[in-house]
């Protein structure tokens, strides 16, 4: 076998977590095949980290306690920032820009607040800020929509892009459990947070769907833009009811394009049992993508976990590796477009999908008919409709309707008319629906 | 907006057959988001074809009756080879070569079959040729395997990767129609040539997975050393008694590595009715890589047709055009890796799996025990039986077995033994079966 004779590349490591241990394991374990790849070595010289990890041997490296020396470090070609966090770690990407060095990030969250920033900086010192890891874990899903989908006009892309909240879900319609009592186990599993709010109320979710709509649409990051909805409202009644009706509730991040502008959400959202996203369980991410020419994508695999987000982490090592010494106006663009849109980022109140309404009412004579002449007047029109029995003593009968697709706006208005309506006693459940047009 | 305002990209194309027209379309079409996604516009300035194609205008383009025009165009960047076939395509190639021109081809055979030639000549020229289009159609299959997965030792791959083939077998099994009659169908819907056997004895499969298994490990292309079953002796009576047992037959390309070395092969395949590639029905591609770090990965779309293969070929050209001007040892690998590896590709009677046999006997007492110790007898262990009833007149009584792993070596010789009993009245079936570890 030819030898690798290239000069390595020497890549600098801060933090050393889940996921910056896994990155070490990794490049250690498969350095050959790595440098037979790229045709050239990656070395990791040094590693900063707080503390030890007994999942990650270290004794071979140079290990600070001052994550900056790393950065600072004249010698690191690559700065691996994998230490979590906005503040700080913003400093620490600044810094390494600052000094020339790439930068290759897991940080979903950094990117979505910051990135136009960083990139900004980063174009002004001629490096990369890579964060392929950030999203959907191992799956190169960033390189695929960036430049394995370059030929296409993204017509939409959904995701399940939270591997917890995904977890919770699978095991409230599998095991007909409750949502607190899920959220328990998933915390003991280690899948959850003590304080789970970034992951179940949907702003982790929030922070991939704002990086995948930016490279799909050429927009800036525009989190703020993003309508969020989380998971922490689902009952076991709406996911038994979605079930008689055919559909599973499955926390989807959606973007779309129409003559209107860009759509971006994030929410639970009933889909087909026989679409491929509905079959997608556990703590397993995946995301279509539909483009004019290609038609609908579908990328699935682990979203978490060390290894898998080392897979992504060193990907990207690995491509910056490549872009020493080639000129940066040939690089793949940090947002996948080196000419921005300033396209209109829709609110969701423009934004057109059907709806599962689900209205506790008084048993009454007449209720379904003001319902649906309130909904016929508002221009909704019902694609099914589920009425069950009264509850034996309180006497509340709940209507479940699927709707066609409707302006949120127009939605919005149909429900404060339901609302008021004498025989309704709660507020209208709604939940979105899609008929994602890729069926396994 | 910013204007794109680099020097364009100039492309050639050769062939305006189905893809051809398709990427010209797309191209035009596209042509402002793909420039943004560039950073400079691409432009057709020459097509190169013996007839016009009603599906494409090219009232705008320089047209050339001779291809060869194209590829000696001193003007021309990238030449797009879409005239199929692999004498003309070759000369074509290496005259484009020759002129240090970049080469983008939808081409598996070509590729398959000269590839090592063809990318040894590009080495010497400082070209890229890059074939994304001829594998699994839109997926970015390749491109994930040779970049977004680079961190990783692929454990294995396997992919639906002849959209005939999968057509024909689902309709098989969801209809009860024999491989004829579906075939015809195929025929008359354009799936399948009138001459279908590069799609129904797995030759087009073969040509795909040979280049799937060089880029998962290094290897060169060695089309000859790969093993090639057809899905065209596939019968209703061993579909059904499959799904009887819980699986489907699907024509799968594989690959895998274990310290043996390296297995190549295309065959009929059960995997099991909950596997996600017993899912993927119809004309759809899907391929699954298996990585030490990322784990079971899936990438699923249109293998093929006008535009989602024209979606590769547009991405191929979005990546040379980026190479433009970039030292070629920087680039990606033509088959991922810059250092080869020599590792052994194993002969098909080293491999082992699992197999299904079904066995035509004549009823009589003690056959099922005389089968039994032949299979025990070569380290064969049963995992399910299904006996059923005798014919009524013939007397003859299939037995199906699963077993469990073995070489195939130890398979030939018991089957061998099995049809040497007086009381085997037919060749037995065998095919292979494999526990695919992703499931949706």
């Amino acid at each position: 076998m030819e030898a690798v004779n290239r000069e390595p590349i020497r890549v600098g490591i801060a933090g050393l977590g889940t996921v910056g241990s896994g990155t070490v394991n990794v490049l250690q374990r498969n350095s050959a095949e790595i440098a037979r790849r790229l045709g050239r070595p990656l070395e990791i010289i040094q590693i900063g980290a707080r503390r030890d990890n007994p999942h990650c041997d270290t004794q071979a490296y140079a290990v600070t306690r001052d994550i900056f020396d790393v950065a600072n470090n004249p010698d690191v070609d690559i700065l691996v920032e994998l230490i979590g966090g906005t503040t700080v770690a913003k400093e620490l990407v600044l810094t390494a820009i600052k000094h020339g060095k790439h930068v290759v990030t897991a940080n979903k969250a950094l990117i979505a607040e910051f990135g136009n920033e960083l990139f900004a900086a980063a174009d002004e010192a001629g490096v990369m800020v890579l964060y392929e890891a950030g999203v959907a874990g191992g799956i190169p899903i960033i390189k695929s929509v960036r430049e394995g989908l370059a030929a296409n006009q993204i017509d939409w892309l959904a995701g399940i892009i939270n591997g917890t909240g995904n977890f919770i879900l699978t095991e409230m319609e599998e095991k007909q459990r409750d949502f607190a009592d899920v959220l328990k186990e998933a915390q003991a599993l280690g899948y959850a947070e003590a304080d789970p709010t970034f992951d179940v109320e949907g702003i982790d979710a929030a922070h991939k769907l704002a990086i995948l709509a930016s490279i799909a649409y050429g927009i800036p990051l525009q989190l703020g833009r993003l309508y969020i909805e989380g998971i922490s409202k689902i009952t076991q009644a709406d996911i038994q009811y979605a079930s008689e009706l055919g559909y599973r509730i499955k926390h989807l991040g959606i973007a779309r394009r129409s003559s209107a502008g860009v759509e971006m959400r994030v929410h639970p959202t009933l889909v087909p049992k026989e679409s491929v996203l509905a079959n997608v369980n556990g703590v397993m991410n995946a995301v279509m993508v539909s483009g004019d020419a290609v038609g609908p994508t579908l990328y699935y695999g682990a979203g978490a976990g060390a290894e898998p987000t080392a897979s992504a982490v060193v990907a990207d090592i690995v491509d910056a590796a490549r872009a020493v010494g080639s000129p940066a106006e040939n690089w793949v663009a940090p947002l996948a477009f080196h000419v921005q849109s300033d396209e209109a980022v829709l609110d969701i109140e423009q934004v057109e999908t059907s709806y599962y309404l689900r209205i506790q009412v008084k048993e009454q004579t007449g209720v379904l008919a003001h319902i649906s002449k309130i909904l016929s007047d508002s221009g909704i029109s019902i694609d099914a409709i589920l009425q069950k029995e009264a509850h034996c003593t309180s006497g509340v009968v709940p209507i479940i309707i699927l709707t066609q697709k409707v302006e949120e706006a127009k939605m919005n208005h149909a429900v404060g008319q339901i609302e008021a309506l004498e025989e309704s006693c709660e507020p209208v459940v709604r939940l979105r629906l899609e008929h994602l047009d890729l069926e396994i």
